[in-house]
């Protein structure tokens, strides 16, 4: 998907955002924020959302010298997910159609808001879970029960950490040894690293492979070789949340989306109200 | 006031919205957009949040070529306010306290939005009436009736179009020959201008001169001299919003300030919660 001007001050605000969370310094935060207006000034705009954050937060991790200023909430947000992982995996399991809950509550785990506070809100949590289970969905589970099943090879792009655990729901009803997971290679904002899979559990249950970026989403160009012909090879993407949907909207190839459209310009890009909850395929 | 960082997602979300209000050409609000990103990467903070309205503004007409975007709204935010204008001052002239219910219905006229669509919503103007002539107000008018009977020279900034007719009623219960209402010098925004002091029966009333400026508020650099001379002048200064706040919050006068705090960063800078109903003063 490429840049829409309504994404220019989304970037403006997100920068200042990321920065305030990284360092209380004002004279950072500021610089963080003429970089980003000077780097917005020049964009590119067929380029894809995530390339601005590329840029913002790289920014803010040369500026303030910290190299993975989310890593703590990170560890937070997985420990937090991993707590409620036993209750949803019998959810699963308990359910009539196991597959269709499990790609619901991936796409839960991509609404929950866990925040800056590490602590989940109970009550929030669980009524996130019961609108996934039961909200209509764009798409269906039906065009993945089969892509899933022909397939030789399948890529599951995850997303953020907490959110992982999440994922682990659904990658636990794919053809396990035809599964290959894949997450960043270096930090950005709270995106799932090695570290997160690990403790996710994901390690031990299928091949997990990091994509060489520390761009969010899935940018191809900054991408390591090596998963660069994994993702060419691979019969079947699943793309998790609204990054990689930004950025591999456009690639020819059988890929699944799985988000909530959070902002106006993915719904419209879309074409689904926005707080829709989103299993769409994008025919090869 | 100067500008805060959170004032330049502000600006940015507002030069696009800006520039879509008068254009439908994507590349043009797209240039618009590029040249403030441009402008605010490189602004100097300490100057205060209009001059980048004013530099917005100026690229807007620029790179359109209208010079007046606002003309037809301006007009009819006039005469939807001067359809309420009897009624109001009916209920001034019968508040127990006129001055008062006069300073809180021009204060009322800063809170309606007039909107894009010309029509008031009637049941939304009267509930903000009822609730700006009710609402706790940071300040008190009995400094304000002090003040305006003691000055020989008082001079009234004027903020919108629609909205100068409400300042119309508190105009009327100051001592007539000794005030002065001031507009601005060309179109900025929906800003009122002469046009607008004659539509609202101001001229008719005062003397109404004009600032000799296009930025939004009173940026005296931007001002004729003969304007700054009689600014320099006046005795006590009635400052009508939230951009002649912003602009001569900073200036050792005896200035009385009325407006309602709707952003985060002026209630800040006045030390009052987002939302409060204003009559403050500076003293010199």
């Amino acid at each position: 998907m490429r840049t829409f001007l309504d994404c220019i001050p989304c970037f403006v605000r997100q920068a200042l955002d990321a920065t305030r969370f990284v360092t209380d310094d004002v004279r950072v935060q500021e610089r963080v924020l003429r970089e980003t207006l000077r780097a917005a000034s020049e964009m590119d705009l067929t380029a894809t959302p995530p390339e601005m954050g590329l840029h913002i937060h790289r920014a803010i991790r040369e500026l303030t010298g910290v190299a993975d200023p989310y890593r703590a909430v990170k560890e937070e947000f997985n420990e937090a997910a991993l707590a409620l992982y036993p209750e949803l995996k019998e959810r699963v399991e308990q359910a009539p159609d196991p597959l269709d809950a499990a790609a619901r509550l991936a796409i839960a785990g991509n609404i929950i808001d866990f925040g800056v506070q590490s602590r989940l809100d109970a009550a929030e949590v669980e009524a996130t879970v019961r609108d996934a289970l039961t909200a209509p969905l764009l798409g269906s589970v039906d065009g993945l029960r089969r892509a899933v099943a022909a397939a030789r090879s399948i890529l599951y792009l995850a997303d953020n950490a907490g959110e992982i655990v999440f994922d682990r729901l659904l990658i636990e009803r794919l053809p396990l040894p035809r599964v290959t997971v894949a997450v960043k290679g270096s930090p950005i904002i709270n995106d799932a690293t090695m570290d997160d899979a690990r403790a996710a559990g994901l390690t031990d249950l299928v091949e997990v492979i990091d994509n060489g970026s520390d761009a969010p989403g899935t940018l191809l160009a900054t991408c390591s070789p090596a998963f660069r012909r994994r993702f060419e090879a691979a019969d079947v993407i699943l793309a998790k949340g609204q990054a990689n949907y930004e950025t591999v909207s456009d690639v020819e190839k059988p890929i699944f989306f799985l988000l909530k459209a959070k902002c106006e310009v993915i719904a419209r890009d879309i074409g689904c109200p926005v707080g829709s909850l989103v299993l769409a395929a994008r025919a090869s």
